[in-house]
């Protein structure tokens, strides 16, 4: 099954949108628990309440060697029915970035994964077209500061004007020839995410940004949802992860999920 | 001391400009022989006509669990008096890029990073001020065919209108208080580099592209060199790696380094 028919089941199944993002850091968890076994209390406790997980390479490359065998142990232990996200970022010469494809498609057995465009097509071919059922979430507006910097800049696309990440929406469009592809879309900037929904209504958007932040749920629902009440991972991590620091967070974390689940299916309005 | 005082030091020592980048690729390599194994062998043969190496991250992700291990043993093998770049292409937000830098230059120990200017500043930041001594490689106009999806596209900076590869330089230059940041300048647009190179003339540029990728020694050297006859670390990894397929690869690997050191010293005008 593709991830994004996984993406779907998975939303209904668990009547929601919310993505949890797995970048355990040592200074926020409880003390005197190794990183897999609060994964996987994290996982037991929120499966049920999920559309997909999200582990974030950062966290894992953190820890060094034994780093990459926990990120695999990690996404070996989510749920069949709930599909992986790769949050890796990353992008390379056509080469260099099938080998990517290789380690985090074939080796860790994400279902997708999120790369930069920054070195535009041939960057992104080797995770689109060799590997069928898997996706691509590309960087179109991100939700951090920064991202005004280039993101913002006015660049002219067939005659039109239009700011960088929309021209990064335009060109994931022409690449789409097999419906793989999403965009990452800040939670933090709901004006222009209204416009991408605009440009894009069919196509997923995976969103960072609520929470530690800043990102406003009921903005991000109402700018971002699609014609079927869907097309929005509305991801959140250290709001769920860290939600106690004690041995109780596990708990804590299903309790702060299924909020969280809730406040988004509130301004979706489907039924609790 | 300092990345680029040990990289003059280290081009001034072997008189070369040379860079050769580590990347292992299973499918090329000599038959029965291991990764680190052959990364030894390479760095034994090589280690007095390179200025730098430059592993990049793919090729050891896509080994596994293992790729790490063999990364780290590899870059602790180089001699301490030649630099080491881990090309890593990463860039994220800021919280998570500190996590990338902690990985890449606290674990691996390596002395300066590529990474993307997609997201910013506050991508850039956490590898750029942390770490007196380490430095950073931003992506401006990469050496592939796509790198004209987005790069090349004509942006407005207070009020003047460049493509965005300029802007990316532009930007580079005010985030550069600590003078720890070079650029990556692909071989393949010489006339591109040679623009840079008058708009940042002293910044170090980071040149991939010769070789399998088709970049010219000749107008990569003419369009890149400071006033100084250096400023460029041109990197080289197919053609030396893979000079031979046999068990004498170390060998062809020292002669394939040797006479692209003196190809690039005769277009310097350097003694031999």
């Amino acid at each position: 099954m593709g991830f994004f028919t996984q993406l779907d089941t998975a939303i209904k199944k668990n009547n929601s949108l919310l993505c949890i993002g797995l970048d355990p850091d040592p200074v926020l968890m409880p003390q005197g628990i190794d990183i897999l076994t609060f994964n996987k209390a994290i996982i037991d406790a929120t499966a049920e309440m999920v559309c997909a997980y999200k582990p974030n390479l950062a966290f894992y490359e953190a820890m060094g060697q034994q780093g990459w065998d926990v990120l695999k142990q990690t996404i070996n232990y989510i749920p069949q029915n709930i599909p992986v996200i790769a949050d890796a970022k990353r992008g390379d010469i056509g080469n260099t970035s099938k080998s990517y494809a290789k380690a985090i498609f074939e080796d860790l057995k994400a279902g997708a994964i999120t790369v930069s465009p920054y070195l535009g097509f041939d960057s992104v071919e080797p995770f689109l077209n060799s590997y069928p059922g898997k996706s691509v979430f590309i960087l179109c507006r991100t939700s951090n500061q920064g991202s005004s910097d280039f993101q913002s800049l006015s660049v002219k696309i067939n005659g039109e004007e239009m700011p960088l990440y929309q021209a990064v929406a335009h060109k994931a469009a022409a690449w789409n020839t097999l419906n793989n592809i999403g965009l990452v879309v800040g939670a933090t900037y709901p004006s222009e995410m209204r416009e991408l929904r605009q440009m894009r209504p069919n196509m997923p958007f995976l969103v960072p940004g609520i929470g530690a932040q800043g990102g406003d749920i009921k903005l991000t629902i109402e700018a971002g949802l699609n014609a079927s009440g869907e097309g929005v991972i509305i991801n959140s991590s250290r709001q769920i992860l860290y939600a106690s620091h004690g041995l109780d967070f596990a708990q804590a974390a299903a309790s702060a999920a299924n909020s969280l689940r809730q406040e988004i299916n509130l301004y979706r309005q489907v039924p609790q």
